[in-house]
């Protein structure tokens, strides 16, 4: 059966946002993603943890069938990320970053991991990310994450990497960054033709927009009264879109691109309407269903 | 045949935009309506100007065919408005505006164009607004646009013209400031609570939204490789949406709303392509559908 595969964090967040507060709560790229695909389609995951991860966090990732075959257990602690967030002003700011033991960890793929079809990279240093897909056979779709940082301060190879993948994830501002340009059409044309087939623009609480060689589709993000934690929405949201890509695999076509997209932006609604992974964790494959309907509903002209 | 009602400013304006600057050039919220309204159905036209406002300028929206017959012209000067944008931090700047006759000015409204079925009241005092409407016999539409100075000022006056009206039209800044929440779906029924049927909540580059009593509809705005000038876009819009809805005047249902709004989108792309009204003056009726057309392809799944 069909398999995706996640490279990516695993961590433990101290998260303020102004509906409350919490600490030491289960993040990281590669759980909210896991949390996600797994939905539609059975997970491998490669990430590094500390002494410090709770068993209880494995048996979570475990009962959503998520294969942990490649998750390492190092001395010392887990990824430690703390963050506040300004719904007013739309800001997230980082207050502090302990990297622990990702710090110098380099990903290994399980040889049994290796013939995977669909794989994330998650958000890390673009160098990691070209070694670790180096790792992988034959993969049909390779979706990429990265954030400003890299941008800023790795851009080569960055561009590199996203030569060498077939979907692009990023948010409006890095488009925007990337292609020194603020439209973001004319850096959507500019990053399609470093390679990629598809690039997603994730426009937070405005959706997504999808973006191929010969159409663009608008995808509304799924409107909530209230959003409590912005926390992997993002890595949520790939989750969803590789899920159904995966689930979907024999169709490549246009439609089914559309409505993984819109997948992505119903896992994402649930993911941001708790705090940690609670949300997307406790999201039935149904209850996404629902969403989907409500979304189409949305749409529809 | 029906006929549409625009109540609102003419101006003049200097605009700074990061693309480039004009001086002088027509302006207002009842230009830019009518501009994009007459593609759809006759426009009658109230507002007023000084012994400064330049006869080609009425000649340009003559040959519109908008009734000038409620252009009231007064010794003084025309509205002034000077403002910068910048499009890195989206804002708009006002750096100057002189009211000139606009100031002390009380719409009349024409014995002609009391019987007009659509009607739209462009920004101006809410007790203004509500004097308009009161000249108008019996209305099948009625919209309003007002701003965030008037959500501060005149909040009690602008809530009893809301509960008058059948379409509310603003952005989505006024609208969290009037409903002092963030959750733009909150506002959004706080709003309708008052009595609209229909609210617009326009996003600027991100779509805008129509929210009914049962349902809720995601536009997205056409998309543009360059902006060269915001100014009016809101207005045009309007112009736009009551201009379909005038034309289809006998179907009332969601789905002549939802194209209503996309009209909307479309033609204030049209708008912020040029500067003034340069852009909405010259898109033919068919150029308006081919980019409707698009739009459609844009969402659909």
């Amino acid at each position: 059966m069909t398999s995706i595969l996640v490279v990516g964090s695993l961590a433990y967040d101290d998260v303020r946002t102004p509906v409350d507060a919490r600490e030491m709560v289960l993040g990281g790229a590669a759980s909210y993603f896991a949390m996600a695909a797994s939905r539609y389609a059975p997970v491998r995951l490669v990430g590094v943890v500390g002494d410090d991860f709770r068993e209880a966090d494995v048996v979570r990732l475990a009962a959503r069938k998520v294969d942990l075959a490649g998750l390492e257990r190092r001395k010392g602690r887990s990824f430690r990320w703390t963050g506040v967030y300004d719904f007013v002003n739309d800001t997230a700011e980082t207050v502090n970053t302990d990297l622990g033991v990702f710090g110098d960890w380099r990903p290994t793929v399980p040889s049994a991991f290796a013939d995977s079809d669909y794989v994330f990279l998650a958000n890390i240093h673009p160098e990691i990310q070209l070694a670790t897909l180096e790792q992988i056979r034959k993969p049909k779709v390779v979706a990429l994450d990265t954030m400003n940082y890299w941008i800023e301060h790795a851009r080569d190879q960055l561009v590199e990497v996203m030569k060498r993948v077939d979907v692009v994830s990023i948010n409006e501002g890095e488009a925007r960054q990337l292609c020194e340009t603020f439209k973001i059409a004319k850096a959507a044309r500019e990053i399609l033709a470093l390679g990629p087939r598809v690039l997603v623009v994730k426009r937070g609480e405005h959706g997504a927009t999808l973006y191929t060689k010969d159409a663009a589709f608008y995808a509304p993000a799924f409107p909530l009264e209230e959003t409590v934690d912005p926390t992997g929405a993002g890595d949520t949201f790939a989750g969803g879109l590789l899920g159904y890509l995966a689930e979907h695999g024999g169709e490549d076509g246009s439609a089914t691109l559309r409505r993984a997209v819109l997948h992505g932006a119903v896992c994402a609604s649930f993911a941001v309407e708790r705090f940690s992974v609670d949300g997307i964790e406790a999201a039935t494959r149904e209850a996404i269903e629902r969403r989907y309907e409500m979304l189409l509903e949305l749409m529809a002209v």
